[in-house]
């Protein structure tokens, strides 16, 4: 036994006690005749004392000792003269009668501490240093709180926990596989999986009623920003289901995890259809933390054809006249912008993520006239039209965006978003969780001139929509679903076929060949024939999940040992070259 | 809403409820008047009536319904006239009021009971089918217990969950690893983990304390019988422990998953040294559910050099003069096996998995004389010394090998184990486990002339031992241990190397270069010289303990899709062959 308690636990009602602890030197610090050295370990910190007066020698050690040594202490529990109502050990401190030194350390490369001066390459390639400042280590105390939490739930929910295989079968459907020779299958290949998708539906057919699994998935992507070829998700099916049934079980879920997790009870979650998030926030994954929804003037791609929202005089102007789309937002108490601050919104939006060619502003002064960028093209009575329309107030700034219209969507979008990020409507600590529902089921993919699986191929359209499979596909809606909080979608899922005939169906809209549908996904179709239950599911970015309830934007501090924006882990210096012997067994070779 | 209840939960006190359930059919039986069908879902089975005086139509429909078609019936619950104790429904039954068939089955390739008529093969080919099975279900049923449970009694612990990456570093040191082609990084491949030990170990350096994972680990070997490729461990690592610590707590570990898994409660596991369980059962994962020790007769490798511990006139017996070593085993009350017996028993030992050249009988009979097969060079003084020596007891039966000690141990250890098996001494309700500890550091391979590490290159040795290790390495011992129930290694671990100068000696000891260490294990050492915390954990192999638990000798069914002894899955029927374009994207060539 190394230690009799850790370094958070003690108090004052320990005061007089010999204890052991045993931890990292945190600091030190020689006030001549004392020695005070914080002493850290998981749980806490611990103030050990040395005094030249009690024991000279000791307190010489102690003043030899550096930074991350790793020490084993014996001394008395005191209580402190100058207590730290800050630290949970605070009432006391350590008069220390042995120090050992377990083991010695190098001055680390960065400090360890709350804001280290460690930059992000350094940090990643020692993360065995990084992982000990608490803030890194309380996100993998989350994670585990997260993950303990799930389990809680769903297994009082009746679902059980199946571990499906990591060597399966390459699907070209989707993103990249990452692909492992077989030695024993020489010319063969495993596919590591992307998601464990046709097995739990395997395990829906097998009458598993309910199945989840908290699980690494693979893809071998080109990684953007905060993507990982590794990632984990809450993988779950039910069977005998409707989309009522699954979207009630997992607003359960975050419900539940929201309350145990962050103490926070959020209320039941709200419904959208995917139509309506485009049209109101340009985005199937709206943040509803604030209002502020897009407003109309001109869409050509309405049901009606031809939709002219609003007439003025504003025809005369060439932008108008010509645009597919017109629409924007009111943005509140910002009519005070300065010529400078919406010429800065104006490059903003024409920065090519964003891609608009202009912004139109509509002031509604506090005064309650309007006022435009644009007062050429309209008088003051057109102006104030439109702020009634945008039902805008005395003080709004109105800011419209003109174009092509799933692009300026998308501008609007981002526009809308970064508005309320200055606005301070996006406040990491405040939750607004809500499903996406009635998803197109196919989406045009025009470099491959065919249709593909909005979701994935396994989903089924809604009942009422069948017949338009073959005469009109994109107008096709999916029984799918996304879970969005705060604008991250943290979930997505879906009704899954069960019946073979419109699952082949389904392929062949797809553009696969019966061969090629056999090929792949023959033994999912073969299941289907033996009395495949009505089932559905849904999936959560667990690494997402966590690093939302921790308040980031990115995942990699919620992962322990992250992999670099190049797929490479900095610290064992993974991907690495192999033995020519292991490449001779595996009968493979590299060009050179 | 598909159904109001399951199939396992109606009872006497849901009469005259009205009910709607879905499920399989499991059987069906037309009794003219009647019709009955049983209606499996994964709680259970549920008995609807069908009665062609109520409605005709209704009845004559249930009659064209197939085994497992799944279906959606509503009815009224009632009770039995004729109850059925063994069922938990036993006691009601449905009359049905409607039917809907929500997919029909083709005829299952082997029949969803207890005991199938399905062989292998197909049960591996139509896996979804044979986990339909209720005894299938409930080993991953059991599994999903035995993980909660595991998980309870950790995070109770203080234990931290914490997923390491899939995708990591090839090392050559211990099992052939399964690589990972890098597209983003061509030349270059990830390896998959044989087990997390780096990764926990870096997790101890960063003072994480306490870590856990049930995790997929890989091993590309050539598969005996009952082996995965892709296989889950309870991986496992303490700070600030020594072994005793650690045995501790795991000893808690197993013994809360005995108490809330099986209900038993088990005695505080016992200790042997690894010498003791060569000594007196011939291996390092002895069974003692039985006594039935190894009696050694003659054993030149002793440590005096030479050790004849019983001298007689078998002196003469050639056998005997060349022996390296003599021992036996005494089978309680075999004393009247027959000549059949005793010649199909010595055939047994004879068989190449075994090795012995012959097995001497002495007979210990009712009457107290002694009798033996090599009679000729003993007289029955001699015999009944033997006896003696044995402590065998009227009615028992000697077996006793002689030749080459470590063949001749592993063939008794064998031996042992057959007869206690042949004596009902193995029954597999019944549960003995305990510590083996002590074990050697290294043992040498004479294949390539050098020590290997017996457990892995980070196992500690005992500090006591440590001058031995340039000296005479092999007989430094561990600190290392293995937990073993029923004569299966369920789990092994070691207190680590927490210190670079010893974990330098430790490769130079097994025969690295210290620029091959360096490259290999890099950055496990330089950890190291940052401030590590004395350290040690172990590894639980996850599927044998279930199969354990489920009473079971292979694992296989303990998972819910297993690989056969190829490698391959037969369902999805991977490894497969995969686009040449995403070979040519990888730079990777086979070479057909």
């Amino acid at each position: 036994m190394f230690r009799s308690h850790t370094c958070g636990e003690l108090k004052i009602n320990h005061v007089n006690t010999q204890v052991t602890l045993c931890g990292l030197l945190q600091r030190s610090r020689n006030l001549g005749g004392m020695t005070f050295i914080d002493l850290r370990d998981r749980y806490g910190i611990t103030q050990l004392v040395f005094n030249m007066d009690v024991n000279a020698q000791l307190c010489e050690q102690a003043r030899t000792l550096g930074r991350e040594f790793v020490l084993k202490v014996t001394g008395t529990v005191a209580e402190r003269s100058n207590k730290n109502a800050k630290m949970p050990t605070g009432d006391i401190e350590i008069n220390v009668t042995a120090v050992e030194v377990l083991n010695e350390s190098l001055t680390p490369p960065f400090t360890i501490e709350e804001n280290t001066d460690g930059g992000d390459e350094l940090r990643m390639k020692y993360r065995y240093l990084d992982l000990r400042r608490p803030s890194v280590r309380a996100n993998l105390e989350l994670r585990h709180k997260v993950a303990a939490e799930t389990r809680t739930y769903l297994n009082s929910q009746n679902f059980l926990e199946v571990e499906t295989p990591v060597l399966i079968k390459s699907t070209p459907e989707g993103a990249r596989d990452f692909v492992v020779p077989s030695r024993m299958n020489q010319g063969q290949f495993y596919a590591l999986p992307q998601s464990p998708q046709t097995f739990k539906q395997l395990l829906m057919v097998a009458n598993f009623d309910k199945y989840y699994q908290i699980v690494k998935c693979f893809r071998d992507e080109d990684l953007r920003a905060d993507r990982q070829p590794e990632f984990t998700q809450i993988d779950c099916e039910m069977s005998f289901v409707e989309q009522e049934d699954i979207l009630k079980m997992f607003e359960g879920l975050v419900r539940h995890l929201f309350k145990n997790v962050k103490g926070i009870e959020i209320p039941e979650l709200s419904r959208m259809t995917y139509a309506d998030a485009m049209k109101f926030y340009g985005n199937d994954k709206p943040d509803i933390r604030f209002e502020m929804k897009i407003t109309e003037l001109k869409n050509m791609d309405s049901e009606s054809g031809e939709e002219q929202l609003w007439k003025g005089a504003g025809d005369a102007f060439k932008v108008f006249e010509d645009a597919q789309y017109i629409a924007g937002i009111c943005a509140r108490g910002c009519a005070s912008y300065t010529r400078k601050q919406t010429d800065e919104l104006t490059d903003w939006v024409k920065r090519p993520q964003i891609g608009a060619t202009g912004l139109i502003f509509i002031k509604h002064n506090s005064d309650g006239t309007a006022t435009s960028s644009i007062n050429k093209f309209f008088n003051e009575d057109e102006l104030k039209k439109i702020c009634t329309h945008f039902k805008s107030v005395p003080g709004d700034l109105i800011l419209i965006l003109a174009g092509e219209k799933n692009k300026m969507q998308k501008a609007l979008s981002e526009l809308r978003l970064e508005i309320g990020e200055r606005l301070g409507l996006r406040d990491r600590s405040k939750f607004s969780a809500h499903w996406v529902i009635d998803f197109p089921l196919l989406e045009w993919n025009d470099d491959v001139k065919r249709w593909h699986a909005m979701h994935h191929p396994f989903t089924s359209p809604k009942i009422e929509d069948i017949d338009l499979l073959k005469t009109n596909p994109g107008q096709v809606r999916a029984n799918a679903y996304d879970m969005v909080i705060n604008g991250v979608e943290i979930g997505g899922g879906s009704i899954r076929i069960h019946n073979k005939e419109l699952q082949q169906t389904m392929f062949e809209v797809l553009g696969f060949t019966s061969e090629k549908a056999q090929e792949q996904f023959g033994f999912l179709m073969n299941a289907f024939q033996y009395g495949a239950p009505p089932h559905g599911g849904i999936a959560f970015g667990f690494d997402r999940l966590c690093a939302l309830f921790g308040g980031a934007d990115t995942i990699r501090d919620f992962i322990a040992f992250p992999k670099n924006n190049s797929g490479r882990d900095m610290m064992i210096d993974a991907p690495s070259a192999i033995d020519d012997e292991q490449l001779k067994e595996l009968n493979i070779y590299t060009r050179k």
